[in-house]
């Protein structure tokens, strides 16, 4: 597991990027996964400085499940402040699981919701179960050739 | 469309309808429906006395959508107050589309949603468009013989 | 549990109630549920005398997982014998769990699905783990005051 | 809009490519969308030189909608074949929508879904609406640093 540089995190502070890691690791606490047992914390950073968290919500019914980034991105969607809906809005978005060997990444699914909503070049910070490791990819890295709002005329 | 007792809202003071209606309605505006044009507005009104709303988010791809009454449970179970979490907080959700004739109910995605925090008891308040017709059932009433929990031991 | 009356399953003969009841039970082995470890079959039998059977398909990402009947209704739906299509072709939709006690139900995101495609007077049927216990329910008596395709104006 | 070499495509006869091709472009007849107005149609081609099709499946309920690649895996992997099952046996899944500049990728759901069954080598072939233009890419490419079954020790 290599550390990539941070550069791509543009207009981030080391200081919102230590409060980003603290609190994307706390987030997993908001995890309710009875079934997988599989806890996953999400942390939005917006460009006013606002960190808003969420994580996976499961479903007896499998398929119904909503993950850490779907959870935390609908928070901000439908808040009540109109500017905070457009992509531009957002700095980065950051996930942690349990696992202290990886850092996991984005499922597709929710890949596809972030791309609702923010420019191909957003970075996604992922970081390890204790945040001593952490990978950050855009977009357009974990999502190529995507399939968007483009795509079906809205 | 008949009008329904309201007996069957537990607790629920005639101020605090009144405010639900109003916010409910008003939750549409928080609505991300590109697609469909169809907006949906929902509030659940908790034990506290707090009033948390929510809307649909649409997505390009329509199977990533997730309807106003989820993203609104998810925005309470993932909220950082641990009390929250429990199905006894809740004394009921309501939701709203913009059709004047009809009260819409919710899919059965999102009955199956609820079925994970309530008790079968819980009301759904369904409006009409302008607040001025609804229908008020109980999850049992709307998801009879359910899958939930219990079933798969979790 | 209590044995309900077959009446509603009109037109469904003893020898294809026995057919069905077999191929429900048999496609649970078809089923794909690494995580859950719970298999679902699924068997639809259709005016024209076929049984199409499906199962449930999971995924890691545990919002991906497809049930029992909505796979099996993506089967016919997309069959190239255009006919098939139609809410009247489908005589009843039969599943069953693994469980021996309890005759499991649809979940509602399935009866959401099977709402699309059937009248609400549509016969389900809900087999324990070896067949000797069922409950038979319509389409309206699983999922009362339904949302579907007249709400949406398609 | 560039043509992709055909060498990522190991195994595939021209005579197979040039049926693929046909099938996929008529597979989008099979697609319910009612909601969209938008057809997908999938074809995967098997190593028994089997062609199994799909197209897109919508909902009242948009989030209910079952895209064509869920659709013609499910349809596979719930085949009573056992063998179908596993990855191997695929040679490549491609998609076609209606757009004749446009090849439309897999949206991140479905890239997910392929994730389950197919070694991340597996490829992707995209056609545009009539067929004469087309992008092949490997899962890996389209979903990199996948989240899949080894990241929830199933």
């Amino acid at each position: 597991m290599h550390r990539y540089s941070r550069d791509i995190l543009d207009g981030v502070t080391s200081e919102q990027f230590e409060n980003l890691k603290e609190l994307v690791l706390d987030a997993r606490k908001l995890s309710y996964c009875p079934y997988s047992k599989f806890r996953v914390g999400c942390c939005i950073l917006t460009k006013d400085g606002q960190f808003i968290t969420g994580a996976n919500v499961e479903n007896a019914s499998y398929g119904g499940a909503i993950c850490a980034e779907r959870t935390t991105i609908v928070k901000i969607v439908t808040a009540s402040s109109e500017q905070r809906r457009h992509c531009g809005d957002w700095l980065c978005l950051a996930i942690s699981g349990d696992s202290l060997e990886r850092c996991i990444s984005p499922c597709g699914i929710c890949r596809q919701f972030i791309r609702e909503f923010t420019p191909t070049s957003f970075p996604i910070v992922m970081f390890n179960g204790d945040g001593s490791k952490y990978i950050i990819k855009t977009l357009e890295e974990l999502l190529p050739l995507s399939f968007g709002p483009d795509d079906v005329n809205s």
